[in-house]
């Protein structure tokens, strides 16, 4: 058969990575695909040390390499939304198959590219834009067909993944910790996509869309970072028996679908409390199967390429089909997705971590326990710490049961204004992932 | 569309299952597959009150699903290898896809049946006999599909990883844990086929054909069960580090393939060390991804359901498909599979773990630490327990370095020959599973 012919949109860390490979695994790939897979044409905006292109065609105008009648397959790895989309949205109108690493992309334009590429009959693929090298979204939208899909809990970005090991492994500060990442090229010099939420929660939006068949809804989901955690309580989580990990979740419930991203305190003998560094691992629990848990490099060069070029394996095998019989984009027929409403965090149910400096004078504990008792919340752990000798504070830690955000709100509003309490409640939320 | 018609062979544990998994996300299947899929034909040898069958048609003799013209898809979960091999030809010689969840089958004629099929035009799908509901042979297949895989191990008998969890858990003895996993219905009257290793050598053989692209080869697998295993060795592991765990290994090296099933330490600090209980894990390492670990319920009714459900759904989407284009049984096309040696137990390298019970007294620590070497192997950790005052031997627990079988088994026979040596030398195979 003729082989399938790729060409590449950006050669930084990722093109140079899925060029790498393909050339290197070009033997096993051939025997796999039953065809050679080539890269016909890069698309380069500037020289590009990273790896020798051979014979392959060059262009610095990238929409040279949507234009060239000699690619069947458009691979867009710059990143970024503007010129990205309109890359895509030109090869999807060019009759070209496209496959995208670029989450951002996915996320907040997933909707009308879907829309596009279904018009003109052709596939958009996207393994890489969640979890790196891990073939989470095959395994979502194809492994776990069978199953209506009750929640997804992922650690889905490795930076703030390896930060918060660093904090809890050396006792580091959030600050120091970034540092560590930033000098080890882990990340970014402006951080604040990693530590903010904002990457893990354009992954969440595609998994949750792949999960429940809803559209993509990235402006829905609530999104807390790391940025304000301390090593204190992180340091007080694992007393109790927890570790603490940023975790997109989201969550059928019979009123509508959570979605967030934040800190979360989760029961530290879980398999992805282990999960450190900057692996990813994603817990996906489904009502047939129970749960499953997958694992791998959330990022990289070459753990980025494995994705972009299995989606490359996965459209050769479906160049000729009937696009009806292809996978569909969102794992769901595009007419049938469901308008299930998305939750405010206010509606979300969990339990919470607080963490209360309060005067060290009796009856303190017993005026805190009351105004939870009167939320219908329960205390579900305790650990008072008494005041060093030198001050007049002592910290108070207290796991609760579940209940409803709001609700949660309230008692610690009337928690903070008491007059033995001292400064704001720290609030962590807390899920116990079991099976 | 015209509904996906199924024909489900076998009403027992799995089948029921499927059924009922079937039934009940009967909409969210049809809303991804954007067909409905509906169960024609049930073949079951005796009436079976686990799941009403509604109005779908049951037949006693089996082969009446086979032959139903109104049967697009015939589901094999009857177990066996002489009527399952039957009823699989006879499916595939009426042009019939085929699915099926029994490893026995696939391992020890997989290549006999996958032959029939590519020639007849049509799938036949495994995915449940492998790791249960967790989706590994996609993500072997088709979500590494990029990369030269270099190893995999994997955890792939929950049965033997509930007897090793409950021993190491609560000190029971191998027996003791037996009776309790078979109390629980985790084991069978007969345990042979779990805590021997001749089940996770079935899977074992599958799962290196998909790596490597090698042809089944289940009688090539080097087979060592977990009968022999006490809890003293669990408990001197633990001491150093480690966890023993029932793997299945298989290991590209320059020679030849490894191919074994064996209890194996692995550091305590490693993901799949920690998966526990009847839970399967599969760690797979790729060139260009690295370690990715998936792991879920590795048996029961619905979690392998899960699976077989899943195996409709490609099946169904590739009915009007391309045979060509279809992802090969075996990864690889079935033209370009690879005749690699599978290598002899003796020449696989490996690191050990050794415990000898020895004549308490001066020099013979020097003696062993001198065969070995004289063997080329080093010694890398070492817990020597003092007799206890009553007795006059003492045991010396050894962390080897990396070496090959055969050198191992010369070393150990020079061991057990010496005047102080009492006893056979207790040996353990080591891996770190490093990244």
């Amino acid at each position: 058969m003729d082989p399938i012919r790729v060409g590449i949109c950006g050669f930084g860390t990722v093109g140079s990575g899925t060029f790498r490979v393909l050339e290197r695994n070009r033997a096993d790939i051939a025997a796999r695909v039953g065809r050679d897979v080539i890269v016909t044409h890069i698309g380069a905006r500037r020289d590009n040390p990273r790896c020798s292109t051979g014979d392959t065609r060059v262009s610095r105008d990238l929409f040279e390499v949507v234009r060239d009648p000699d690619v069947d397959i458009v691979v867009e790895l710059i990143g970024g939304c503007d010129t990205a989309r309109s890359l895509v949205l030109e090869a999807i109108a060019a009759g070209k198959h496209v496959i995208t690493a670029n989450k951002a992309l996915i996320a907040q334009h997933g909707n009308e590219i879907f829309a596009a590429a279904s018009a003109r009959g052709v596939s958009v693929a996207f393994e890489a834009a969640v979890g790196g090298g891990i073939p989470i979204i095959k395994a979502i939208r194809e492994g776990l067909a069978a199953n209506h899909i009750e929640w997804v809990a992922g650690i889905i970005n490795g930076t703030g993944n390896y930060i918060l090991s660093e904090m809890r492994e050396r006792g580091r500060s959030f600050a120091a910790a970034l540092a560590e990442a930033q000098a080890l090229g882990y990340a970014e010099a402006d951080p604040t996509f990693d530590v903010e939420g904002i990457d893990a929660a354009h992954k969440l939006a595609i998994l949750a869309s792949l999960a429940f068949g809803i559209p993509l809804q990235f402006d829905r989901i609530y999104c807390e970072g790391i940025s304000g955690l301390s090593s204190e309580d992180i340091a007080y989580a694992e007393e109790l028996g927890y570790r603490i990990k940023h975790l997109g979740i989201c969550r059928r419930t019979p009123t509508g679908i959570e979605l967030r991203v934040h800190p979360t305190l989760i029961p530290d003998d879980r398999l992805i409390a282990n999960v450190n560094g900057v692996m990813n691992a994603i817990l996906v629990r489904g009502d047939a199967v129970g749960p499953t848990l997958y694992y791998g490099p959330g990022a990289g060069s070459e753990p980025t390429a494995s994705a972009v070029v299995a989606d490359i394996v996965d459209v050769a095998r479906t160049l000729t089909a009937d696009p009806e019989h292809r996978v569909p984009h969102l794992a769901f027929q595009a007419d049938r997705l469901s308008s299930e409403p998305v939750l405010p965090i206010e509606s979300v149910r969990t339990s919470y971590y607080l963490r209360v400096t309060v005067l060290d004078q009796p009856g303190v504990l017993w005026r805190i326990a009351q105004i939870l008792s009167d939320a219908g919340i329960s205390i579900e752990a305790l650990i008072q710490k008494e005041a060093p000798e030198d001050q007049d504070t002592a910290t108070m830690i207290l796991l609760t049961s579940v209940t409803e955000e709001r609700r949660m709100i309230d008692a610690i509003r009337a928690i903070e204004a008491q007059d033995a309490t001292r400064g704001p409640v720290r609030r962590i939320r807390m899920e116990k992932l079991d099976g």
